[in-house]
């Protein structure tokens, strides 16, 4: 680690504050897309244990994404069924009720994956690393400072952010003076950055408390590594399976005056301890057995609203992000998947307006978006907390949703894959029949086709890594017959005609921002690879079949999946983040043309 | 590294002398299972590009039960298609057929992946050295020594092979004495130890002359990325897609009177260089264009035989291992693929022995197994490489089997799948119909089943791995059905009964000697993982059911797969190696108990 020296100005494109989730998806994946970034983090070291767990299957798709996924998924605990249990008619608990715990049927991981927090941090930490890109802590702002001048904040080349930063493990007060051209604020749910720039939190009042303890219990319960809502006579209980045999219990205490006090409704520290959360916890498994193994393995009384930040950004300059925009319940498991999604949203825009290729304009999606997202997100937290929280379903009080309509309806939500981005500059939505089922504005649903020139089955998602390129997706009929591959030379040509918006917006050198894929319908007995214009396969791997396997065993029926008309065909602009941007027919390129030309700048090669 | 001293005297369980494949399957087996192992080679450094690099089906299976098939998948080129091209009608080369490259429809893996071998070999380093076992390089043996005092070699405990290493790297005569209990041979088609053992090969004394070539190639060839064989008026040509945009040419020399002198049948040395050999592809390719892009990765002149050693060990206290035993054309790929399952099917066995588990007659198993499998994949060499490399089929010459044929006929060499180990005390046949289609001697058929406790999706084949624990697997009908839920219960005291097999050979504690689990028959919404009776269950993850996943995508029909009555259940007993060493009704525990008995040590626990 350097001194910071009380003369040190430095300049940095992005600098980071906080290096949880948020933090460290935004600078991981601006390290990979080579931008010049910092992050700092006050504390020491990272977290060792605990916090939150739940991952998402959107949420394993984006670090897929990244090439992070499969340590998560080897290592995680996987849940793909949710239980419900109510008080028995006999005291004790029976089961109600057993589900898919994700109904999002597009989902290419069907089930919730848990892992420790810093387990998730380290996979960037390793990654980050690789880049050359270290998380420097014990260093805390001091200062921010935002230029008034106009001229200067809308200069993308300029720094107009001037951040003062101390360091913690120093004797001298040693200060740096950062000027950055953006900043990040992803510095928590107590967030300074928000607080000194004065942003608000929109929201309850009412924080709900959580007793939570992560184990390795002796039980006989039958569904411990299901994802279980357990209501009982001593109170309500979320049973949530982690790696190995560990096993995390959250336990509701806010109705618990042994451990609140009604009045004040603060928690009561003295009696707050990790026996006590394991007696509660046993008192609601009865009549099954419930010990501990050992030590626990971590436990917090662990206070919570349901809020959401006025804003998300400064100017388009100083961004927040994670829990600093939103808090929610752990219910639903959704802290660290909506921190790290919302930097996902914004990285890859503050790549694009780095490097030139976007306008300053581009930033404001990420507000537009993911203030809408969050917003949406707390009501389904009220609703779903509600549902889970309120008095046990009864045979007196039977209406109401079922659990698994509750679970059906919100799938979206917790899955995480029904998010969808309301038209704006990058969600272009008018020419959506063709193809019907793509959503504009929804994450590309995965699918496996096979490579043409191999016959290698791949997800498209493999294909299309968050590497900050557009992917331009051409759906072609079935060229191996002649009318259609007519088409589709011709529609190749006006592609790689001067005043296509590949060539426009390409910056010089096309291929850095856009990634053509070419995918036929034809079978494999019948096309060839080359049969495809050069133009629509920069490389052999780029052209897909609508076909099975060799074996039969998976691929095929990916243009009905799409709602695309093998025989008019479409093309597909899917953005850096793996969202539809726009769908749009062969005719219409001139339509593509002027999406690009709403946040792009105009380089010609 | 250790400086020899002329003085120096050490003792090690198993020395094995050569660091390819065949000797470091074996090294990192035996670390994984803590023997006391050591392994040199006369090499300085590994190898850099080249040489062997076809992964067979089976072999990924066996490397993913080492947990090391996960970097190879993801970066080995794989093609599960293979393409056939003769000469044309008017001069150059057209497309005859396409076939799946793998035919064996119970492979997980249906394709082959190639890789250079010091990529696979890498991949035994880094699991190796995370157990403190390095390879010591630069290292020969001089000469090598088996008492021939009967006691000490009927004595497991003893060290009766005495081996002189020699370092290369130092300047004075540095030797060092080693006692072993075992030395293994792996050391190559030049085998020093063959050799000075007096171990003949047998076979032809034609040899087959290849040019092979690495390169990057500029062509507008259509199946580059399969595995295309090509016959044309110019030569015969096998080409292989290599990873990223890499490609390997073999070439056939041994007609080529430039590379090939037709009365010595000696390489012109002086001929053979890597843009000749490209030269005679470009012709072989006409009409298609090939040209080199920079320089070639690796080439060489590669002469090889088609022979078998006459034995594989000595006093089954010295082995030989890999092309030591065995070479043959490269037209099928076998190299790397038979020398790593030589070496993993003596693995375990050693380990059994050197823990005093097993007497060390179950070491000429080795011998049984390996040879009978060389001898038949020598001859499978001879009719495949006839196959491809005879005259061209004419319209006149129709006669013969088509490519398609003879791939679906020799799949189960080609996918290494077919592999079928005869009769002997590890493999026993008698109760074969009571699960018909697992056949005994073959490797366990892949299948996905459901964990019962979580319903998540596994491949049998993960929850197997090659720990050298023999897998006890129990196939129970639907549990949450009265009667067969007593039979299972019934099975489960006798299995627990003091003379059972498990406790008998147990070891003093049978879970480190067997792996129990338990299949059901029932489905998810019936079967509790709880409802198996402990002993069946040794964790919560051993519990598995034949049913679906919670969305329909993977999972069910296993008993059907496996020709298993889910009525009458059955016990199947799968080899450490992953391969069936018996199946048994539940009614003839004790013939299982024979089984074990023929080569266990007898030690209750
Ligand atoms: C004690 C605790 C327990 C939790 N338990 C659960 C749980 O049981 N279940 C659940 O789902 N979620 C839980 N959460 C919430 C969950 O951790 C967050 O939703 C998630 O981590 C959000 O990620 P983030 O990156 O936005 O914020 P955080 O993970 O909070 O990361 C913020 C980072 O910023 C750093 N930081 C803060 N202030 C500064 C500053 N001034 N200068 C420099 N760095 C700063 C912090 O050290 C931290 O590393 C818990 C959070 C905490 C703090
Ligand atoms: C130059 C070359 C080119 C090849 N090309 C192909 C190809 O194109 N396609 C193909 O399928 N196969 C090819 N092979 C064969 C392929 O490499 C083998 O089938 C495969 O590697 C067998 O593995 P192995 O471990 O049995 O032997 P090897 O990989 O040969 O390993 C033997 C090891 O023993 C070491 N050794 C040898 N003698 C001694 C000694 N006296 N003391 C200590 N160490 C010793 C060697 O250094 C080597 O590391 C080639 C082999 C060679 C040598």
């Amino acid at each position: 680690m350097t001194t910071l020296n009380p003369l040190i100005e430095s300049k940095v494109d992005v600098l980071i504050i906080g290096a949880g989730p948020a933090g460290l998806m935004c600078a991981n994946a601006l390290a990979s897309a080579g931008v010049d970034v910092r992050i700092i983090d006050k504390r020491a070291v990272g977290v060792a244990a605990g916090q939150a767990d739940g991952i998402q299957p959107r949420t394993i798709e984006v670090l897929q994404s990244y090439g992070l996924a499969e340590p998560l998924i080897r290592i995680g605990a996987h849940f793909p069924r949710a239980s419900f249990w109510n008080p028995g008619p006999n005291g004790g608990i029976v089961r109600t009720q057993r589900t898919p715990s994700i109904f999002s049927p597009t989902a290419r991981y069907p089930y919730l994956i848990t892992r420790h927090q810093g387990g998730i941090e380290s996979l960037f930490h390793g990654s980050m690393e690789a880049k050359g890109l270290h998380v420097q802590r014990s260093t805390i702002p001091t200062a921010i400072q935002l230029s008034q001048v106009e001229s200067e904040l809308r200069d993308p080349k300029a720094n107009p952010v001037k951040v003062t930063l101390k360091r913690l493990d120093l004797e001298e007060d040693d200060i740096e003076v950062v000027h950055a051209k953006f900043v990040l604020g992803a510095d928590g749910a107590h967030s300074w950055v928000r607080n000194v720039l004065g942003i608000k939190l929109e929201g309850d009042n009412t924080d709900s408390i959580w007793g939570v303890l992560d184990v390795y219990p002796e039980t006989d319960f039958p569904d411990s590594r299901n994802w279980t809502f357990i209501h009982s006579h001593n109170g309500t209980l979320m049973n949530i399976p982690r790696e190995g045999d560990m096993m995390r219990y959250y336990i509701q205490l806010s109705e618990d005056p042994d451990f609140v006090d009604p009045k004040t409704r603060r928690v009561n520290k003295a009696r707050a301890n990790p026996d006590r959360l394991m007696e509660t916890a046993a008192k609601i498994f009865q009549p099954y057995s419930l010990k501990m193994l050992g030590e626990p393995e971590w436990w917090t009384i662990y206070v919570i609203g349901q809020r959401v930040a006025q804003k998300f950004s400064i100017e388009d300059r100083i961004f927040i992000a994670g829990d600093a925009c939103h808090t929610h319940s752990p219910k639903a498991g959704q802290g660290m998947n909506a921190s790290m999604n919302d930097s996902h949203n914004l990285a890859w825009k503050l790549a694009h307006v780095l490097r030139g290729w976007a306008d300053l304009s581009l930033l404001k999606t990420y507000e537009f978006e993911r203030l809408k997202f969050a917003r949406d997100l707390i009501d389904f937290d009220r609703k779903w907390s509600k549902l889970f929280t309120g008095k046990p379903r009864t045979e007196a009080n039977e209406d109401g949703i079922s659990h698994e309509e509750a679970f059906q309806t919100f799938s979206g939500f917790s899955s995480g894959v029904g998010v969808r981005y309301e038209a704006s500059a990058i969600v272009a939505k008018q020419h959506q029949p063709c193809a019907a089922k793509l959503v504009v504005g929804e994450r590309m649903i995965p699918h496996v086709f096979v490579q043409a020139a191999d016959i290698r089955a791949v997800n498209i998602h493999d294909v299309m890594p968050s590497d900050t390129r557009f992917k331009v997706l051409v759906f072609a009929g079935n060229v191996a017959d002649k009318a259609a591959l007519a088409r589709v030379r011709a529609l190749a040509d006006k592609l790689d005609a001067p005043k296509s918006f590949v060539h426009r917006y390409g910056q010089g050198d096309y291929h850095k921002v856009f990634d053509i894929l070419c995918i036929c319908a034809g079978s494999k007995d019948e096309v060839d690879f080359i049969d495809v214009p050069q133009m629509l396969r920069p490389h052999w791997s780029k052209v897909l079949l609508d076909d099975t396997d060799m074996h039969g065993r998976e691929g095929g029926g990916g243009f009905a999946a799409y709602g695309i008309d093998p025989k008019a065909g479409a093309i597909v602009v899917v953005r850096p983040d793996g969202y539809v941007g726009m769908v749009a027919p062969y005719e219409r390129l001139e339509d593509i043309s002027t999406y690009f030309g709403g946040f792009m700048v105009e380089k010609s090669g």
